[in-house]
């Protein structure tokens, strides 16, 4: 069953804010590929924009900077082996997606695949800075579209009802820290909300 | 007590790796400010770096272009409601240091406040980049010098012993989620690590 519904281009931000890992999808001229990525933001609210560091030596770069498009996939708990296993290995020599056997879907209005059973994903198109670009791999994008699986997000927030549905977070050395449970705080007296 | 403890710069960016939400500290000709950020993520190991959304339309803004530093201190349990409250209003017309009863410390390379009882933080120098600093309120950079509390973070991972030792993950209207509890995957067979 298919759970993606449309978030709302001005709260795509929102998918990200809380600073999980996620896999980013690729494809340019057929080739495709899916690395793994921490270092991921939001940049701007409306459009929408993140910014996205991605290593000069990677497989993935040549794609994104053919395509100038990627798609961000945010993994939940069954595709943690996966987030690990795409992060530890390069596309350049085999399909990633026949290796670990992703039967990848497509993304709705870039050319790329999409890693199924995700959380949410966010298609992009990158914003061509090429000072930062080559100074820090740098890589500035706008979000063209965005959904999410309806029983994690929905109205624009997280829900995360089981631990099966949590966006996960990357620390090192195989070891990931699951969204933990939300607690509500109140604004101080005297604080002009 | 102070658990405070060096953190070894080429292991810095472990402390912003999973994407928790921050308390920027600022001072410029004795005028200091605080605020909050979840637009932080690390972009380069060593040295390390780091990049910055902040706002044009911030007293902050200003007291960084000033003074090129700021601190990036990361808040635990006892810090979410001071975390909301200054991430809800402005440094200009008030001290937020004095208005919620912070009994600011002082950083260790850099002129700058640090906020007490936080779980870590990195005192950073701005790397001049105009261009995308005008276009997207971008910053980049270094990291100068890190420190955490010994008892949530040591050896160059975070441990999260308890509840109030955790950092934390802002979502949006006042709900954050604390970093939940380790797992630790394996690699699928046959990929070289």
């Amino acid at each position: 069953m298919n759970h993606l519904h449309d978030v709302a281009l001005e709260k795509a931000y929102r998918l990200l804010n809380h600073g999980p890992v996620t896999l980013v999808t690729f494809e340019h001229e057929g080739a495709g590929n899916v690395m793994a990525a921490s270092w991921v933001m939001p940049l701007d609210f409306d459009p929408p924009k993140l910014a996205l560091v991605l290593d000069r030596n990677t497989y993935s770069r040549g794609l994104l900077e053919g395509s100038g498009t990627f798609v961000i996939n945010l993994p939940g708990r069954q595709q943690a082996e996966l987030t690990l296993a795409v992060g530890s290995c390069s596309g350049q020599a085999q399909d990633k997606f026949a290796q670990f056997g992703i039967a990848a879907q497509r993304a709705k209005v870039i050319q790329a695949p999409i890693v199924p059973g995700c959380l949410a994903y966010l298609e992009c198109r990158v914003i061509e800075e090429p000072g930062v670009q080559a100074r820090y791999d740098l890589f500035v994008a706008e979000v063209l579209a965005a959904y999410a699986d309806e029983r994690a997000f929905s109205k624009g927030r997280w829900h995360f009802p089981d631990d099966e549905l949590r966006t996960l977070h990357y620390s090192a050395g195989g070891t990931f820290y699951p969204t933990g449970n939300p607690f509500t705080v109140t604004m101080p007296a005297g604080v002009d909300d």
